[in-house]
C-alpha cells in the first residue's frame, strides 16, 4: 500500500472543467486480451518501421547532440524536411522558421489554444469532434460551438450562419481530411470558402492533419491552408512512422509560432533530439519513405476494403455508414436509432469494442452512432470482429 | 521568403505575463563557437551514455509496444523501477501507480501547476529562483511570493513569517538539493520545518530534485519527501542518464496525480514508450547505473574544484562564492556591487558567458551576482573561462 497519504487537495477550476477521455478510459476496460478492439486510434503495429527507427538511432546516437537539450522548436534538420514536406503539401513556401516541432500534434494542439485564448474565449468545433481537441479547449477555458460534420466534411453554410448571427470565434478547429471520427474529407469548395471566411471574420482556421498522408486513392488531399494563410497546420509522424517518436509540428503564421515557441519553454524546455534527429532522418529519405507510405496506404486500403464489406454483409440496410478514402476510421449510425453505448457493453461481452459516438457529441446527441477504426487488425480479424458485433448487436 | 503574411494575431492574456527565459535567449547570443558558455545548465556532453542508450534502444524495439502509443502515466517498466528508486531517496513506502511519467521535471511541473493553480493562486517560490519554475507559476496565472536563499537553503523563518502574516499558498517550491542557481543545499533541520509548515498551513511543497543524485561527498541528500508527506517530488533522467530521453516523474499523493495524469492525457496523450524504455532499462541496471553516477560526480567533482581554485586565484577577496557539494552550479557575488548584466557583455567579446543573478530574482535585484555552471567542460577549459572572466572584469 502506498504510504502518501491521501490528503484533500483540490485541482485547479479549470482542470474540473475538462472531460476524461472516453476513449482512453475504454482502452483501459477493452485491453484484454480477448476482446478484439476497433476503439482506439493507433496505428497498425505490424507496420510500424521499427527496423529502421533501430538503425537511425544508432546513427543519430554518434553525435553527443542527439543525447543533449535541444533548440526548442525543433532540431534544425527535422524543422528543414517539415518545411520541405509542408511547402510541397500546401503549395505555399514555408520556411523552417514557421515550424515549430512539438510532441505530437497534441502538444501543438494544446500549447496553441494556450498561446491563443483566453478562458471565455468562443472557439469552433466540428460536431463529432476529435476528443482530443474538445479537451485542450476544455482546459484553455474557452466556450465551444458546434458546427455539424457531413458527408462533405464541416457544413461551412452552418458555420457562416454562427458568423452572421454575431458568433466571433478566435478559433475555428477542423480535421479537414478523412475525419476523426467521422472518417469524411472536407471539399476544396468548403476548405477555400472556410479561409474566406477566416480572413472575413479575422479568426484562425486549426487545421488538424494527422492522416492526410494516408490516402487510398490518387494523392493526399489538398490543405485548407492552401487557400488562405489564416491557418495553423498541425502535423504528426505518429501515423506515417510511429507513435513513440512524440514527434508533431505547428506550421503557423510567425506570431503563433512565437507565442507556440515561448510556452514550449515553460512546458517542457524542448522535445527529445534524438527522437527528432531519427524522424528527420526517415522523412529525409524520400525512396524509404515513398515506399513506407505506399505500404501503409495499401494495407489500410485493403483493411478498410474488408471491415466495410463485413459491415455491410452484416447489418445491409440497418445501418448507414461512411465510406473510408483514407485514415482510419469508419462511422456507423444504427437506424433503428438502438443507443451504442448499452450496445457497447453486450460487444465487449462478445468480445468485441467501439467508440460509441456520445464520446465526440458537441451539441448533438449521436447516441445511435459509433467509430470504428480498421487499422489495428489483418482483414480475417476485421471480419470476426465484425461477426462479433453483430452478433452483440442482435 | 516564408509565404505566411504576418496578420496580427493576438496572444492570450496569460501568456503575456510569461517572462522569457533569458537564459536560452542568451544560449542563442552565446553560441558562438568562440565562446566558452558557463550559462547553460546542460550536462557534460562527453559523459552521456551514448552507446549503453543506443543498446537499450535496439534491444526496446525488439517488440512493437515501444514504438506504438503508451500509458498516459508512464510505462509500466518505468513506473515500476522509478517507484523503487523513489522508495530508496526517500524511505517511504511509493508504489508505481505514485508516479507519473513526464517530458522532463519541466512537463511534471507545469501540469502539477495547471492541475492544482487557479489564477490568482498564491505560489512561494525561492528567491533567487529556478528560472523554469517562474516561467511555469506565471503561466499558470498565480502571485509569487520570495523566500530568500542563504547557505543552508530557503530561509524557512522568512516563510514562516509570511505564512504567520497570513499567507496562504497553494504551493511552495524548492530546488532543495544543490540549489539551481544558488549551489546550495537546504539542510535536513530546515527540510523538517518545511514540512511541519505545509501540514500545519495546507500547502503543497514542490520539491524539484533534478541534481540529488549528483553528490560529490557522501550519500544523496535525503528528501524534503522523508519528512512529511504533503510533498509532490520532481525527479529527471536528464542529469543522470541524458536529456534527450526526455524522461522526468512527479511523485505525488493519489488526487494529484491523478489530476496531472488527466491532464496530460490533453497535453500530449503520452510520452515516448521508446525513451522511457530505454530509461527503464539502464535505471534498472544497477550495476550499471551505480558505476555511471559514480563516474559523473567524480567528474563534476573535479570539475567543481577546478572553477572555484580558478574563481579564488582569479577573485580572492573581490567575490564571494558558493562551495558546490554537488550539482552543476556556482554562484558567485561581486562584494564591489558591480553590475554583472554590464560584465557579461565585455565577457562575451573576452569569449565567455555566465548567467547574470538578475535572471533568478524575484524580489531582491541580484545584479551584482552571477551564476556559472562547472559542469560542460574539462577543467582545464574551465580555468580558461575564469581568466578570460577576470581579463573582462578587471
Amino acid at each position: 500500500m502506498s504510504s502518501l497519504a491521501p490528503h484533500p487537495y483540490p485541482l485547479s477550476a479549470r482542470l474540473r472543467d475538462v472531460r476524461g477521455s472516453a476513449i482512453r478510459d475504454l482502452l483501459t476496460l477493452t485491453a484484454r486480451a480477448d476482446v478484439l478492439s476497433l476503439a482506439g486510434g493507433l496505428p497498425a503495429a505490424d507496420l510500424l518501421p521499427r527496423d529502421r527507427i533501430a538503425d537511425a538511432t544508432a546513427h543519430a546516437l554518434a553525435a553527443p547532440a542527439a543525447a543533449q537539450y535541444s533548440e526548442t522548436a525543433g532540431v534544425a534538420t527535422l524543422r528543414d524536411v517539415v518545411a520541405a514536406l509542408e511547402s510541397s503539401r500546401t503549395g505555399r513556401d514555408i520556411e523552417p522558421a514557421d515550424v515549430v516541432v512539438t510532441s505530437g500534434s497534441q502538444q501543438a494542439l494544446d500549447l496553441l489554444a494556450r498561446a491563443t485564448l483566453d478562458p471565455g474565449d468562443p472557439v469552433v468545433v466540428e460536431d463529432p469532434a476529435y476528443v482530443g481537441a474538445l479537451q485542450v479547449f476544455q482546459a484553455a477555458g474557452a466556450v465551444l460551438h458546434g458546427v455539424p460534420v457531413d458527408a462533405s466534411g464541416m457544413d461551412v453554410d452552418a458555420l457562416d450562419a454562427l458568423l452572421v448571427g454575431g458568433l466571433r470565434p478566435r478559433l475555428v478547429h477542423t480535421v479537414a481530411s478523412f475525419h476523426n471520427p467521422r472518417g469524411v474529407t472536407m471539399s476544396q469548395d468548403r476548405r477555400a470558402r472556410l479561409c474566406a471566411l477566416a480572413d472575413r471574420y479575422g479568426f484562425l482556421v486549426v487545421e488538424d492533419d494527422p492522416y492526410g498522408l494516408l490516402c487510398f486513392d490518387g494523392p493526399p488531399p489538398v490543405p485548407v491552408a492552401a487557400h488562405g494563410d489564416r491557418v495553423a497546420r498541425l502535423g504528426s509522424a505518429s501515423k506515417v512512422l510511429a507513435p513513440a517518436l512524440r514527434v508533431g509540428w505547428l506550421v503557423a503564421p510567425p506570431q503563433v509560432c512565437a507565442g507556440v515557441e515561448r510556452l514550449k519553454q515553460s512546458t517542457d524546455l524542448c522535445g527529445s533530439a534524438l527522437t527528432q534527429t531519427v524522424a528527420a532522418e526517415l522523412l529525409a529519405d524520400t525512396a524509404w519513405f515513398d515506399e513506407h507510405l505506399h505500404g501503409l496506404r495499401a494495407a489500410y486500403r485493403s483493411r478498410a476494403a474488408a471491415l466495410t464489406a463485413a459491415l455491410d454483409d452484416a447489418f445491409g440496410a440497418a445501418i448507414t455508414r461512411s465510406t473510408p478514402t483514407g485514415g482510419m476510421f469508419c462511422w456507423v449510425e444504427f437506424r433503428d436509432g438502438r443507443d451504442t453505448s448499452t450496445l457497447l457493453t453486450r460487444a465487449v461481452e462478445r468480445g468485441v469494442a467501439f467508440v460509441p459516438g456520445a464520446a465526440f457529441a458537441v451539441g448533438r446527441p449521436l447516441t445511435s452512432a459509433l467509430r470504428c477504426s480498421f487499422a489495428g487488425y489483418p482483414e480475417p480479424v476485421l471480419r470476426d470482429a465484425v461477426l462479433r458485433l453483430a452478433a452483440a448487436a442482435t
